[in-house]
C-alpha cells in the first residue's frame, strides 16, 4: 500500500514537473522549476535526471551565473528533440496533411498534398490520407518513438467517439475515420479534433525560437470556410460538447448568401478563401501571395474584396470580444497570408466596436504561415497523453 | 503551529459544508453531504451543528426512511432565512433598487422607484439610491445581521476598483459609487458589479419552491439597453478583465441604427425596451404587459416590432451559441415579460442558424418577472463572502 501511494505519488510528480518545463515560456533551470512546482530541489533533480534519461527532457549548452547555486552553472530545460514523436493527420477542405511531431514541436517529417475535396467522399480521401500516413511512419528517424495519432477534422467533432458529426465545406456527415486508418495506424491510438482548435492547440504551445505567446486568444482559422478556437490559459476551451469557437458561422449580415451550413451571412462567406476570391474576381486556384501582389498593385476589385472581408472580420470578432473579453486575434491559415493586409482595417473595427477597447486596445496578431497547423496540433494532442504520464514512457524503476 | 492547522482545516471544512448545502438543487441530508464532500458523517454532523447554531443553515422538517440510518428520519438541510442577510443596490436605466436579501436569497426588504436616469448626473441618482438604502436598513429585522452590500450598475465595471467605467445608456463613465454611499453603508464593504452578470447570479441561485436551474446558459437582461452575462457551472464567466457577456453589443446588421455606445447594428437597437416601443410606435411609458395585449389583439405594428426583435435576438444569440456551446438562453428583464411572444420565434432561427442544433436543440428559457434581479445578485455576491469563510460569523468556538 506504501508502495502504491509512492508509485503515484512519483508519477504525479513526473508529470508535474514535466508540464512545468513543456508549458515553460522559456528554459527553466531545475531551480526554477523547483520554485514553480514547490517540490524540493532535491527532488526536481531526481525527477529531471528520469526524465532527461528516459529521453523526456534535454538541457541545453550551459549558462554560467543563471539562478542556480553560487558559481554552479544553472542547466536550461526543455523538450527532448526526436525521441518521442506523435503522427498528426489533417483532412482540410482544399489538403490533406500527414506529419511526425515530436514533443518540442519539431516536425521530423512531413507529406501533404493539395486536394479539393468539397463535396468528396470520405473513404477516398481517407485511403489518400492512409498513404501520407504511411509514408511519414515510414520515415521515423532511428531512436524514435511514435506513441499517438491524432486527426485534425473541419467541422464538429465528438471526440469521445472519435467522429465527424459535419463538415459543411467538405459535405461530410457521421463520419468515423479511425477504423479506415486504422491499417495503417497498428496500435497506435488515434485522437480527432476540430481542426481549428488543434491549431490553436499548436499555436499556444512553447516553440524554440518564437517569442512565448498570448495565453488567452481567439484564433481563426482560414481554409475554404473559417474555423475558430478560444484560447484560455493556454488551454483550447472546447465548450460543453467540444463545439465551441464556430466563429465561421457567426452572422456578419442577416440577408447576406447563404451557407453550406444552412444558415445565411455566415463570417466565411465574406472572408473564407473561395469567397474573398470570387469577391475580387480571381479564380479558386489563386494563391494569397498573388492576391497580396495584386491589392499592392493596386487592383480595387482585390482591395475591395480585402476591405470587405476586412469589414466582416471586424463585426464578427467584436461581437466576439464583447461577449468573451479576450482582445487577441490570431489569424491563421489563408487569413495569415493575407493578414498584413487586414490586420490594421481589423484593428480599427474592433477599436470602434468593442465596449471596452477605450481600457483594453483589441489587437490582431498573424500567426506563422504553415499549410497544416492541425496535423501539428493532432499530433501534439496525442502527445499531450505521454506529458500527462510520462512514467509510462520511463518505466517503473 | 497545530493549532493553527486544525483551525484552518476547520475552516475550509465549515465552508465546503455550508457551500454544498447553500449550493445544491434540493436540500441535501447530512449523510449526502457526507457523500458529496467524502468528510465523514460524524465530521459533517459536528459541522452542521455548528452552521445550525450559528444561524448559517437551517434544518426543514424530518422525512421518515431518508437516506440517513434506518428507522432515523433523514433531516434535508437549507440556507437559514432571516439570520444574515445583504443589501443589494442596483441602478438601472429606467429605475433605482434597494434590497434586502437573506442566505436563502430571501427578499426580507425592498425599496424600489421608477426613474429616467437616461443622461443623468452620477451624483443626484447615487443620493436617491442612498435614501432608499437608509430606508431598507431602517427595516432589517430583529435578529437579522447585514453582513455587506453589493450594488448592480448597467455597465462594463472595474470590480477591483469599484468603479463603473462606462455605462452608455445612463451617459456615465469613470464613476466611483462607493464613497457617495458611505454615509449609509457605515462599515459595510461594497463590492460593485455588472447589472446583468449579478441578475445571472440571481438566476443561477437555488431558491426555494423553483426547481433547479440549468447550470450552463447565457443571461440577457433587457431594460433600456440589453446587458447580457454567460453562465458555466452555475458560475458567472467574468473573463480577463470582467467585461464578459456584453451581448447587448453583439451586433446584428453593420448598416443598422447608431447605438449610445459609439458603434452601429447592436442588437440592443432591435431588442432594447425603447427601441421596441418606437419600433411598434408606442410612446417610452408603454408597459410590456400593455404590448403582449396589442399584440394578442392583432396590432400589426406591435407584431412587427416582436418579430424584428424576435430576429435580432435569434441572430445575435445563434452567434453566440456558435461560439460558446452553451444552447440554454435565459430572457430577463423587458425580454422576459414579452418573452412568451419572444421564444418560439428565436428558437426557430436558433435552430437553423447554429451549427450544432441538430444534436443539441438550442431553448429559450423565460426569468421569473423581477425588476431589480441586479440588487437580488448584488446582495448575494456580497454574501458569498460569507459562505466562503462561514467561521468568521460564528467565532472561534
Amino acid at each position: 500500500m506504501a508502495n502504491l501511494r509512492q508509485a503515484s505519488l512519483r508519477h504525479a510528480n513526473l508529470a508535474l514537473v514535466a508540464r512545468t518545463v513543456l508549458g515553460a515560456g522559456s528554459p527553466p533551470s531545475r531551480a526554477e522549476v523547483a520554485s514553480t512546482t514547490s517540490l524540493t530541489r532535491s527532488t526536481v533533480s531526481r525527477l529531471v535526471d528520469e526524465l532527461v534519461a528516459g529521453g523526456v527532457l534535454a538541457e541545453v549548452g550551459s549558462v554560467v551565473g543563471g539562478p542556480g547555486r553560487p558559481g554552479r552553472p544553472a542547466t536550461p530545460l526543455v523538450a527532448s528533440t526526436g525521441r518521442f514523436a506523435a503522427l498528426g493527420l489533417q483532412v482540410g477542405v482544399g489538403h490533406l496533411a500527414a506529419r511526425l511531431v515530436d514533443l518540442s514541436g519539431t516536425v521530423l517529417a512531413e507529406r501533404h498534398v493539395v486536394a479539393d475535396l468539397a463535396g468528396s467522399r470520405p473513404g477516398p480521401a481517407l485511403r489518400r490520407l492512409r498513404t501520407l500516413a504511411a509514408g511519414v511512419l515510414g520515415a521515423v528517424p532511428a531512436g524514435c518513438h511514435v506513441v499517438g495519432a491524432g486527426l485534425a477534422l473541419p467541422g464538429i467533432v465528438d471526440a469521445d467517439e472519435g467522429r465527424l458529426l459535419r463538415a459543411p465545406n467538405l459535405g461530410w456527415a457521421d463520419v468515423v475515420p479511425g477504423p479506415m486508418l486504422s491499417a495503417v495506424l497498428g496500435g497506435l491510438g488515434l485522437r480527432v479534433g476540430n481542426e481549428a482548435d488543434l491549431a490553436a492547440h499548436a499555436f499556444a504551445h512553447p516553440a524554440p525560437g518564437r517569442d512565448s505567446e498570448p495565453q488567452d486568444f481567439v484564433y481563426l482559422s482560414g481554409e475554404v470556410g473559417i474555423g475558430g478556437a478560444i484560447v484560455v490559459d493556454g488551454g483550447v476551451m472546447a465548450g460543453r460538447h467540444g463545439w465551441a469557437g464556430e466563429i465561421g458561422h457567426v452572422c456578419v449580415d442577416p440577408d447576406g448568401p447563404a451557407c453550406a451550413c444552412g444558415s445565411t451571412g455566415c463570417l466565411e462567406q465574406y472572408a473564407g478563401r473561395l469567397a474573398l476570391l470570387a469577391a475580387a474576381g480571381l479564380d479558386a486556384a489563386t494563391t494569397p501571395a498573388e492576391m497580396v501582389a495584386r491589392v499592392r498593385d493596386g487592383d480595387e476589385k482585390a482591395q475591395a474584396a480585402i476591405r470587405a472581408a476586412a469589414r466582416a472580420l471586424g463585426v464578427a470578432l467584436a461581437g466576439v470580444v464583447n461577449v468573451l473579453d479576450i482582445p487577441t486575434m490570431v489569424l491563421g491559415g489563408h487569413l495569415a497570408q493575407v493578414g498584413e493586409l487586414l490586420a490594421p482595417e481589423i484593428e480599427q473595427i474592433l477599436g470602434r466596436r468593442v465596449l471596452s477597447a477605450a481600457w483594453v486596445r483589441p489587437r490582431v496578431v498573424v500567426a506563422p504561415d504553415d499549410p497544416a497547423p492541425g496535423a501539428t496540433g493532432a499530433a501534439l494532442l496525442a502527445l499531450d497523453d505521454l506529458v500527462r504520464d510520462p512514467a509510462g514512457v520511463l518505466g517503473t524503476s
